[in-house]
This record gives C-alpha cells, structure tokens and sequence, in this order.
C-alpha cells in the first residue's frame, strides 16, 4: 500500500467550520506516541527511511516508511504490523538499533469522501492539518496527489504551503 | 525472561511410555514454520545471535535471541512480540535484511512440573527432545540447568548428549 499524503500548517480553528461545510464526519480521535529508531548500519535521514513504534491507548503498531517516491508530496510506501511495545523496542535495541527521538500528537481524523482529513496538534511544534490517499497502483500517484490540492484549495491551501518535512525532523530541528 | 533450554536427539517412541509414566499432560501440538533473518551489518552465526518470524496456524511471532550465556545449555534471552507475518517479513526486507533459512517442524508440547517438553519431528533433520524452564534472574541460570539435567537423566540422557547447534544451523550445514 503506498499512502499519498500532503501535510502544511494551519489553525484548526478555521479548519474545522469548514470541514463541517463540507459534511467530513470525524471517525477518531488519537493520542499518539511516537519512538522512531536509528538503523546502526544505514543514515535513515539520508535514506530518507523511517522505522517507528506508534503507541496509541495501549496499542501499539510497528511502521517502517520507505523514501518518498515525489518531490511535493510525502507520498511513500508504509508497511505497518501491529507489535508488543515494550518488547519490540528490545528486540531493535539488542539489533543494535537506537532511539532518535519522540513525537507526541493529538490527531483528530475526519473522513470527507475517499479523503482521510487529519487535524494533528504536536507537542511543541503547534497545528497541523494532514491530508491523506491510500493508493494500490503508483500509476495512481500523480491523479491521487492531484484529487488532494483539489480538496486543500477548499481550504485555501495551495502547493507551494505543502510541508515534507516530518515531524520527526523538525523535533530534531533540521530543516528540509 | 531467559529461556534455560536443552535440547538432544531422542527417538520420540522411546520417549511418550516415559513421559506418560512421569504424568506429564500434553498441552498442545503445533506445526511451526520459522523463517531466520541475517541482518546487512552483522553475522548473527558469529554473534550467536538470531531473528526469526515463526508461523503457526494463522498467528505469527517475531523472536530475537541473544547469545547464549553458558557452554552447555541453550540458555540466552528470548524476547517475542505477537505481528503480522507477512508485513513483518517486508519490513526486515526493506531495512535490508535477507532471509538466512527456514526450519519446519512438528512440536508436541508437554508440562512436567515446572520443566516443559517439546517433542520436536523436524524437516530433514529427525526427532529431538527439547526441555525448557523459563527464569527470570541471571543468579539461577544454573540450578535451573542442573534441574533440567536432573530430569532429563530420567530419559537416560546426561550433558555430553546436549546438542547447542540450532535447528537452523544443522538445516544450513554448519557443524558447531
């Protein structure tokens, strides 16, 4: 599965009276602890890679993310298995593995259509809406990313306000 | 946890009269099929090491082993997380490691106390007798050896019979 995702800054203050206009039902609200590893054998900054624990209420779930496959959106394949948290940060420890760092989120999900709409406020870095396709077929890409500037110019989102750099990163302080 | 296991050949027919006349309860049968995984950045057959997904019967579980922590058991850590198999694969695939073999086997699963029996057929390699006491201090790694000892002794096999080569090892070739 590769997920088509566009990602910028915005107050969900005037998010969400326009997500309301448009009939998004909200389908979940998520607090979401992130723990993302460092490989000892690979630079994943460079690689442009991700390995992470997500732990929500919990659950926990094991995603790796592979190199974004454009250059506007964050589109990328992610693989994802549903883990024992505590053991499988053990197990990529005793690999050799370590942490690079932590991102804490509240993430409030709407579904508006085939669109998975994200409101993410994250701790210390402020308010985000995320935009989200999943797709089957890269030959899909290029109509999906389109569908998903089509939805953010409802919001007066263009392009130009796409953000790729993650969370993780900008935790971090790099810059894209 | 660390696992206190040793393991030896043993013709299971000679094998069932005895653990019957001990009284031990059979608690499970189960068809295991274990894929091994060497990582890109260290040889786990040097580090005594391994990463394995083991399969059985629609659930799967991911287990890494550290190395052994004495010269006549098979003692060493276990750590076991519940995934999804497939995802699971691919994701070890995409950080770049390769699968290292694969072990099929029938395990028969027994309880004697506090001591469990596995009675393992395994493909291409014949029938073994594995005895396992799970500890959770490094300080009675040993008595617990000496129990398993003690008990195997029961079944006429003492420690120059114990075998610390893995079933993945004999599969592949090596000698130990």
């Amino acid at each position: 599965m590769i997920e088509v995702e566009v990602k910028v800054r915005a107050d969900h203050s005037k998010i969400r009276p326009l997500l309301e206009k448009i009939g998004a039902n909200k389908i979940g609200v998520e607090e979401q602890s992130d723990t993302y590893f460092s490989a000892p054998y690979r630079d994943f900054a460079n690689t442009d890679e991700a390995l992470r624990i997500r732990s929500l209420g919990g659950q926990a779930v094991l995603t790796y993310k592979g190199p974004k496959l454009d250059k506007v959106s964050k589109t990328r394949e992610e693989l994802e298995t549903p883990v024992d948290e505590a053991t499988t940060a053990k197990i990529f420890r005793a690999l050799g593995f370590s942490e690079a760092g932590a991102v804490r989120k509240k993430r409030e999900i709407f579904r508006a259509g085939e669109v998975i709409v994200c409101l993410d406020a994250v701790e210390g870095l402020g308010e985000f809406l995320e935009v989200e396709l999943d797709v089957e077929d890269e030959k899909d890409l290029e109509s999906s990313r389109e569908k998903l500037f089509e939805f953010l110019s409802q919001f007066g989102v263009d392009e130009k306000d796409s953000i790729r750099t993650s969370y993780l990163e900008m935790v971090l302080g790099k810059k894209n």
